[in-house]
């Protein structure tokens, strides 16, 4: 226990504080060259942190690009990495917020807590804008300060008893969130994959759906469409089988729609234009990538109140009770950005920005298709999601950065099946996105 | 199962979605008088959200204001409930706040995500105001949406299987967040505790500090000072035994200082002022109390470098898993707030606005005192803490909130220790508070 402990501490990739070291251990204290470098209490590492693999993938690439950044400290990083978001915000959704921000130095504007449900008009809003005819009411959306942070609520929601299926490839925090409550089992070196967890494959030659005549039954479903990395948007068809899927096996999907302002074709944008999903279905979603609120922090999740447990109990009330007990509101700030962004005004503003973003990821797929690589992603999606047949995905990831300078996120990264792929975001700068194209088609093509 | 699920779902009074009803069940669909409700799923409940007790205590608190509300509409009713903050920011905060949102609209001042762990800049100066010659490092400060939420992901961090101990009375997200977890065991309606929780009754009789000599061991000891809800800050002797109490069981103290920027005496603002605790703590902070941001949503945790688990492997590298993989950090636009609260003009406006709030709570405490009845906090603490000897806090709470329109907090929402008491809260605005203290003034006298 204390080998391998030090030897994950020594090793850790995960925010590195400490410099390597002999760690020389007194009865509890330890100590490195004489110097007390910390006591152990007689706490428990959680069991669950212990099975995480790795850092989370964002911040890990992060550091390949400091490291990348030492040794070539004059070199031109394009990051097509992590899909953040570049373009300013209009100013009709700033000038709402500075509107705000003012009012808060006013007798009549200060606001302390609002409800942690998020402010009325903001659900309404939401319910109107991304929900019309599809009979989502107010009370069932949820203001969030994000997907990610919602997911793991979800997950604190419905407890460590349950097993989960993901996407493979899918982002990583349906995963990482599920380990850390205690879902996951043992993770299993060989196959890549935790054992608890059912990985439902999504390549190319399923059309990016699950193969679910093979699928075992689980009590969540996490599906994310369009997906994040593949870029695929799931066709009507292909939601109609996941709800009745999920109807038959009385299982719970959890809907990621935080790309949903990206399809441009008529696959749906949210599990509830599926007749029968409110029975079956959460939708967690975001105003990051819709638009452009990375750093500002806001999300939303819908619980409709016909989803019940096993036993006839709302999952709305409870997930109420997680909203209240353990998040505290979204930042009033951010909610009256929101609020701005879905007037018509900000609408149009919105999809201006989508549609910049979506002009990026036809330059990436124009340059790569001409180089005759298979590249999936980036027409209902702001990411290009490229094939390396043969190739491990660390490995395409490092000799694009060290050949081109240019971030982008290797496939593995989204789950064992996706090794020999990469993702490319289409969220950077116009120009960069150019030049990348072009260093990309000079690498690629020798 | 499913009698108990459908009673508790017909009287929950959490976010009351759904009329009362007659529900019939036919094979797994609710319905009522005909009419689908809903449909179960197999997914269970999950056992832990099973074991809460009640709604939340401050959502439960609003549901009666708004049934007063609906009994008196005209009733000018006073909420000296919910520690909520009611001053207007300083302008110099909220102009910081105004230009980085003004930036936003800019290619230059554009931002998207940030790092997990908060803005460097804020990091460090957190680290400097407030940690100042206690050997906080920056990279120890993880700035957050807030306290409540950080609490929740020191119970993710901390997982399902460690044994936790509260003040008794506290505040009710520590107990609550347990359950949720997972660590609280039953939950025993006589006694008003749960099994597997230590309560560390924190009354008068013993200054409001733990008897340690009858103290059981536990893993993690929650300890807010001041203490909310007593408004007892905890003197440096009495802190130098906790820390000494848990170097010994070699527990974790997860120490809860939102409210230290309204201790007026020498009591320590840090646990970090006691020699050891870097060993043995973790401390949560906020700036909604101390700058009003209860709506802006900020606050941080810092997790000392020498906590170690039994392991040998450091506390702060799990937490920073924890933050990146279940947070996305805080809202930019709150940390360029936050950063102007950290310049020197910023703190002085700061401490006007605590100046004020305390005033409040002389107010408040002189005209309770005048009464004859035994009233403590309000010195260095913003709320007051009211002894109604022989009598029940729901009952008192009522016969306030009945006869002056007066929304307070019974002190049973805060632990079974708390029974007699009521806490009223100093945030109010000035004149209500004035108002307020005349109505108590003629209702208690009589």
């Amino acid at each position: 226990m204390y080998k391998s402990s030090i030897s994950s501490f020594m090793f850790s990739t995960d925010h590195v504080l400490l410099p390597r070291m002999v760690v020389a251990r007194l009865s509890c204290t330890l100590k490195n060259q004489g110097k007390r470098i910390g006591h152990c209490t007689k706490v428990p590492r959680n069991v669950n942190m212990e099975k995480l693999q790795h850092g989370y993938l964002f911040p890990e690439i992060e550091r390949h690009e400091l490291k990348h950044l030492k040794k070539y400290p004059h070199a031109n990083v394009i990051d097509l990495g992590i899909g953040d978001t570049t373009q300013p915000l209009p100013t009709m959704v700033t000038s709402s917020m500075v509107d705000f921000v003012r009012g808060l130095s006013t007798a009549k504007g200060y606001k302390g807590y609002g409800p942690e449900q998020g402010e009325k008009a903001l659900r309404k809003a939401i319910a109107d804008a991304f929900y019309r005819d599809l009979g989502i009411k107010s009370s069932e959306v949820f203001v969030s300060d994000g997907a990610q942070c919602d997911i793991t609520r979800l997950q604190l929601l419905m407890g460590p008893n349950l097993k989960i299926a993901v996407q493979d490839p899918s982002f990583p925090a349906y995963i990482d969130s599920s380990v850390i409550i205690g879902q996951a089992g043992k993770f299993v070196d060989k196959a890549g994959k935790y054992k608890n967890i059912e990985y439902m494959t999504c390549g190319p030659q399923t059309d990016f759906f699950p193969d679910l005549s093979t699928t075992s039954r689980t009590d969540l479903i996490f599906f994310c469409s369009p997906n994040n990395p593949t870029g695929h948007a799931a066709t009507r068809k292909q939601l109609k089988q996941l709800v009745n899927f999920a109807k038959r096996n009385g299982s719970i999907i959890i809907f990621d729609s935080a790309y949903s302002a990206y399809i441009t074709d008529d696959s749906p944008r949210s599990i509830f234009e599926i007749p029968g999903a409110r029975e079956v279905a959460i939708e967690v979603s975001s105003f990051s990538k819709f638009a452009g609120f990375t750093g500002v922090r806001l999300g939303w999740t819908v619980v409709p109140e016909e989803l019940l447990y096993s036993n006839g109990f709302p999952v709305v009330h409870d997930f109420n009770r997680i909203m209240c007990t353990c998040f505290n509101g979204a930042s009033n700030i951010a909610q009256a950005g929101g609020l701005a962004c879905l007037s018509p005004e900000g609408f149009r503003a919105m999809q201006s920005l989508v549609d910049h973003y979506m002009e990026n990821a036809s330059i990436l797929l124009d340059a790569l298709t001409s180089l005759g690589l298979t590249v999936y992603g980036g027409k209902n999606a702001p990411y290009v999601w490229v094939h390396f047949p043969g190739s491990k995905s660390w490995d395409v990831f490092a000799e694009i950065l060290e050949k081109t300078h240019i971030i982008t996120v290797p496939g593995s990264g989204f789950g064992p099946g996706a090794e020999e792929y990469i993702r490319i975001s289409a969220f950077g700068q116009r120009d960069s996105t150019i030049e990348a194209s072009q260093r990309l088609k000079h690498l690629l093509y020798q």
